[in-house]
């Protein structure tokens, strides 16, 4: 099984899915296409959040603000699954959410023979060019072989994407807002621990008192809540409405709750 | 076969694969994850559209504004098929139209250890952690089998959706606008057969005069036209344009027709 | 394997598979679904791009502002591939992409009973009724095949749409906007070897000085340069940005480039 995720939209990544269609059978599974532009930080929270759900497979992950750039083209193995993308950090929150705390990273050489259409020199396009050929080759290899495959070659240190601790103290929570989802619900570091025999209760987020529910619709819609999402932690939202909006909030935005 | 539909765009639905996939080797097909947001009465009426095309299925469809309630989550058998999502109407004109005027609908017991992910208690992603599981265990089992799962109880009374019937007297139909797609098009719950022995002519759509074609392009682009939509009722549309804004009309608005 | 391409967005695609599931254990593969809408050009340039790094395949291309219209609906071969859609050009760049100058095309007769939907006569949705019955009988009875199939007749005058040729002359070459891509960048019909020893140097697009360069990374964020996109041709573009909006361009204004 290989995945696929990218900020690409259409109709790229149909390029990547006929290269590799080309070369192997494996089931293809897209992810997402849509993930916001140019932003791996957005993308490796969305794959840390999904890919732990699938069975062993191999990830593409093409958010690669850097294509042509003298940046790595890495596969990553995170135990029986692999990991293919761009060394700018995106690949390794997932790699360690499928619980692998150190996943081996393994730089591509795309001037090999493996990535004909790189004329042995940069692209623009990556995805179809190189990391697409390399996905379709390791999944052939088997990801227990990626360690023998002549174009990959060890790499110490990949370029690292660490999302920001939150700072918990007696009653007191203070983290930042890690993504909005398109549902407008701003998705925080703090964990929902915080909240769990709050559920009915208020709490106040950045001074102001809110209800915290297990649910978008234990409040009336357009009204704001404090939840836990889906990824475990504290989401700051509105039944039927946008959290962002309503709470003022932003991508880094910091977010103190007191419980 | 599993199908997908969902109001959930990127990347929610993908957490939802990787459980069928981990559960089942079943083929996904996508019917569509951008439904309008917390529409259970739109996703209805286009699932009613789409999914008699398909071969005998399981189809998943989560629009679910009630999340995290008590609403019960459904299976629901009509004939050869199954359908699985929440109990607010959404699975009804589906199943109906799938030719099964009496569905049978059972209640899926979120608790069992069937769904590990949901702790026995709410969840605010049941499409990943309650929804999912179950079609891909319905799957494995075969529809014809769902009276004997044990997490799944007999339900008489579903959550009905029903779409208002139009009222046809003499040469005039009186009815309203159900969806509007994503073209513009305002798909109507007036018959097209109405328009029949019409083409080519004008009628009157709310007092105005508009040709009745049997296409688009039976007008110039830029035209108002009153047509026959592929799901067989009246549609108000434009060529090349937008028919909910040349006619001022939008879900639920009254059309009548004088033919 | 067959692989679908429209400008329907959602849910009308789900249709086109269910009616292909309902004929063919062929894997289906998603191209796009929303290519700017009845757009033929548009669409005969994004299919000339992508579909010749997918293996042999059948390929359904459904751009169709003449629906209902008396137009042909085409099967054209291209070797071990073949393409099915309307009959307005759509289908030809790509057809000949796929290394094939002279395809041969057959129309459909969509009265055949191959075609119950369409009750031997127009449709709304030829997508469904058309064009994926085809699809799926052509896939099934083999692409070798075609000339054999009892509801094609050959057509010896399928509608053409050709790409403007650049005029290149001496270190000028003049040409024009394609398409634009979602991300703004603007595609021209120029080719990238113009630019071949220029890289680091800079050229006149419409007088003004920009950067050559191998990737948009070769400038700074929302600094504007000409690059060579993945087909093969100069893009005007911004790093981090929108080209067509910076270079003041849309499809088909002139672009004139002096290197």
């Amino acid at each position: 099984m290989i995945t696929l995720a990218s900020d690409f939209g259409e109709p790229y990544p149909a390029a990547m899915k006929g290269v590799l269609l080309s070369r192997t059978d494996a089931r293809l599974v897209d992810v997402a296409h849509n993930l916001p532009r140019q932003e791996p930080r957005t993308a490796a929270f969305w794959l840390r959040e999904t890919l732990p759900w699938f069975p062993p497979a191999v990830h593409l992950a093409v958010i690669d603000p850097g294509v042509g750039t003298d940046r790595n083209a890495l596969v990553v193995r995170a135990g029986d699954s692999a990991l293919v993308g761009p060394d700018n950090g995106v690949l390794m929150p997932p790699a360690r959410g499928l619980g692998y705390p150190d996943p081996e990273a393994f730089a591509i050489d795309p001037g090999h023979e493996e990535f004909p259409a790189t004329g042995g020199e940069g692209s623009t396009f990556d995805g179809r060019d190189v990391f697409a050929p390399a996905a379709a080759a390791v999944h052939e290899a088997g990801v227990e072989e990626v360690g023998e495959i002549e174009w990959l070659s060890p790499v110490d240190d990949p370029e690292e994407l660490r999302f920001p601790e939150p700072d918990l103290r007696g009653r007191e929570a203070s983290g930042e807002v890690l993504v909005v989802d398109r549902f407008g619900n701003a998705i925080t570091n703090v964990p929902g621990s915080v909240l769990e025999d709050r559920f009915g209760e208020e709490v106040a987020v950045n001074g102001t008192a809110v209800p915290a529910e297990r649910s978008y619709a234990g409040v009336e819609p357009g009204h704001r809540l404090a939840t836990v999402g889906s990824h475990g932690n504290v989401e700051l939202a509105v039944n039927a409405g946008r959290g962002d909006e309503a709470f003022g909030v932003g991508v880094g935005s910091e977010v103190t709750i007191s419980y």
